[in-house]
């Protein structure tokens, strides 16, 4: 299907993008950055630089560790994660509803084998 | 300021986001791929498979060669490539009012320095 990609970009050059949104979700399903990189295909080390810059993009971390529990610790989301997640995701719908009819018409137009992507 | 970036992603995974719309708009301004990738500080090659890709995309090309002329000819948008165009910008800047009241209140919680982007 055709879809939307949609990156908010701040003025400092912060950004928060489907990756990043994703790995918020998986982190809040799985409790730890590890088990949400692994539930990615993604490896632990980019997740944790990605959750980093958006911990150091705004002035309250949107993930943050959590010690101790049956599990050993883990992360979470903050309130201020899950408000940016709930932000991010309300745009993007907004944004593919509203794309929507122009959408079906470029498909309409598409070619059925665009050759390689560039 | 911050700000939306969209991309417009078909079925067959062929895509048009803001770098192919500015080097659309940049062809038309110009009327050729060279002048246009000069003006945007692109290299030649980078412009023309951008540009090809688009083509192949879908049925109809975007942008095609023209001959002759003062200039001894150059490029133009086709009537699909003024299409696409349109409505790529007429998405983006409505995804734009809309996340308006968003980004605002994501850039009064933004830090100063973010540091490195990831």
């Amino acid at each position: 299907m055709a879809h939307v990609r949609l990156t908010l970009t701040m003025a400092s050059g912060a950004r928060i993008g489907p990756g990043k949104a994703e790995l918020l979700e998986s982190v809040r399903a799985s409790g730890s950055i590890s088990a949400a990189a692994r539930a990615m295909g993604m490896d632990y080390k980019r997740a944790w630089l990605l959750m980093d810059s958006l911990n150091r993009a705004f002035a309250t971390p949107a993930v943050e560790r959590v010690t101790g529990g049956p599990g050993g610790g883990g992360a979470v989301l903050t309130p201020f994660g899950e408000e940016l997640l709930a932000r991010y995701r309300r745009i993007e719908a907004a944004a593919a509803r509203m794309a929507e009819a122009d959408l079906e018409a470029l498909e309409h137009q598409a070619a059925p084998d665009p050759g390689p992507k560039v």
